[in-house]
């Protein structure tokens, strides 16, 4: 690790697109294309590369850059590549590049600083990134310079790392509107083993024991069926490559799930075999246990703007499936000046009627109520 | 079993409350008490039964009808007291009430129909009933006479039941603004394993690993996990009694999917002993069937309505976190004409604006998107 290569970028006000210098993104999929749209947007100097010569034509076309035409020194390189390949781009890069900061932005980061290692890439240049937007869509069509606007970006820097490198990754962060969070690689990867990873495996599985059954029972899946599935829609081959890149940390949780699962299962056998619930009170208790300690964990999500966790008081609203209804009420609670902290939509089956159950601070419910009521909604709450 | 004890209810308008007779309502629970509330604003005859003083003459005091004084004869007697009393109290009510129709509105229903006919109970004229709402909040206090507005009501008869009993109870859901959906109850229990009991055991088991992160990578959480967690927040000893009622077929649905989860522990093991993503393709095959399986799980959840499942165009709209932005967005919709299918209000960590998603119909996604920009609005897609 050295410290010789001084960080090569224009000045500027920190978090403008222009102060990053020239930038190179490697890759032109929706990730890649992404980024370069919202520099160039931003007023940022982009180039673009990608294997494909259609996919970089079509970058291009969208108006994300210009292609790389080789020899240009670059500020800045980021890597935007699958990824399983991504780590060799990486040091490729470092090496074509000398003077350049390179950063990348896979979804697992730990596996990827190690090979870039283990190949002798230059550790104080690369710093790895992972800016968590755009997983449910791919393809450079779906591409949006604002993808990434409001969401949290880490920043994965080490021990080895130029701190000014660092600093740049966050600015290229702020300059796509992101925000960016300092996380080391490894406690990345087990971040997302527990947030990401295996929330996915879960709703994967739930959904798929949706398969066995009829469409009469299916049709009675409530709010509760749609929210634990919801995320299971996503690609299976993208998320075969994820969760194999993180395999060790992935592994290590779903191994203490399955420990629970297996105390849950233990109970409902006890009871079973005893043949009804008045018996095997400790097995009861052992299901409880668990649903306990998911209370707890689901407390620790923090609230809204990365806040501590608030309790919300949740109103239901019945309104008539049409258009402008929903227009109408959001109208009206803001006319009562108040806040909406969370909202959910739910259809009821078989009828013409939506339920929208708004989450508002404790202490506007009242007045939220009496004010809905007032101007004609029907509140459930 | 027999048919000799006619259906003793008025005549009137199929659905209205009074056609229903006199309807004795046992536990002033917060089911109990808003079936009462519901049927009385509805111009029904209610009388109330509670074995606590205290929380009949709260009941009574919401006016949810007249304590049951005895001796007078009802038509239908809805029995809504705890899942692990209810067998018994139906038994009590049929003997009690020769002439009467009782329904009950637990959760899990094989084992009270088994319990009630073990009882020697006139199977005629039970005939069990699962209103599907309610069960995130408890207590009289969070009683509403439309609780069950727009909720699918299951009523399970069996070969043994008159016709004109199940008609009965089908009409105490319409009376109160629900949608019957008739099942057995075995067919009952099994879906609600599947769509209900199993996704509860899994959010909750998600959410059980929060507990061993940090702040910081909770602060990474994102509308997947907020989604897959929702329900994780239920109440312990309510749920073991629900999952100890329904250990059979909760059971059967657990153990196929730590078979599932097996596959992906061993598939992911597999990797990580490779120590590498590169190798171990059959592996990385096996991660990816059980996230392939989710999805075609996923796809058999009906649309809205009941209908069949549509897949909906999403347009992201970054709205400011202040009162009045979200009535200002959905005015906009309204104005445009297009109707919003789904949505759901995302807070981008440490920012002050929010990310609604709103889904609506293909054919009319392009329309909005240039809408609501012609409007100002943020468009993220």
């Amino acid at each position: 690790m050295s410290l010789e290569a001084a960080p090569a970028v224009a000045s500027g006000p920190s978090g403008s697109a222009a102060s990053l210098g020239t930038v190179r993104v490697v890759g032109t999929g929706l990730l890649g294309t992404s980024v370069a749209l919202g520099l160039t947007a931003a007023g940022g100097r982009v180039l673009l590369a990608d294997s494909s010569p259609t996919a970089l034509a079509l970058a291009r076309d969208l108006g994300a850059g210009q292609p790389d035409p080789g020899g240009v020194p670059c500020d800045l390189v980021v890597v935007a590549a699958p990824p399983d390949v991504t780590a060799a781009v990486v040091r490729a890069e470092l090496a074509a590049h000398p003077q350049a900061t390179v950063t990348d932005v896979s979804s697992v980061k730990a596996g990827i600083l190690q090979q870039v290692a283990d190949g002798g890439g230059d550790l104080a240049r690369y710093v790895g990134g992972h800016p968590m937007a755009g997983r449910e869509r791919s393809g450079p069509v779906n591409a949006r310079g604002d993808l990434f606007l409001g969401r949290p970006w880490v920043v994965c820097g080490t021990d080895a790392s130029d701190p000014a490198r660092v600093d740049v990754v966050r600015r290229l962060a702020l300059a796509l509107g992101a925000t960016p969070v300092t996380l080391s690689a490894q406690a990345h990867d087990e971040a997302m083993a527990v947030v990401s990873h295996v929330p996915q495996v879960a709703a994967s599985l739930v959904a798929a024991r949706l398969r066995v059954v009829d469409d009469e029972s299916v049709a009675l899946a409530g709010g509760g069926l749609r929210d634990v599935t919801r995320i299971a829609a996503s690609d299976p081959l993208l998320w075969a490559q994820i969760l194999s890149a993180n395999a060790g940390p992935v592994l290590a949780q779903l191994q203490a799930l399955r420990q629970d699962l297996d105390g849950v299962i233990a109970g409902l056998a006890a009871i079973h075999a005893e043949d009804g619930p008045q018996t095997a009170a400790g097995a009861r208790a052992a299901v409880a246990a668990v649903v306990a300690q998911g209370n707890q964990g689901r407390e620790r999500i923090p609230g809204k703007h990365g806040g501590t966790p608030t309790r919300y008081a949740v109103l239901t609203v019945v309104v008539p499936d049409a258009p402008g209804s929903l227009g109408r009420l959001f109208a009206d609670i803001g006319a009562a000046s108040v806040n909406v902290e969370e909202l959910a939509l739910e259809h009821a089956p078989g009828r013409a009627v939506g339920l929208v159950e708004v989450s508002v601070l404790p202490s506007v419910r009242d007045t939220l109520e009496q004010a809905l009521a007032a101007r004609g909604w029907h509140v459930v709450t």
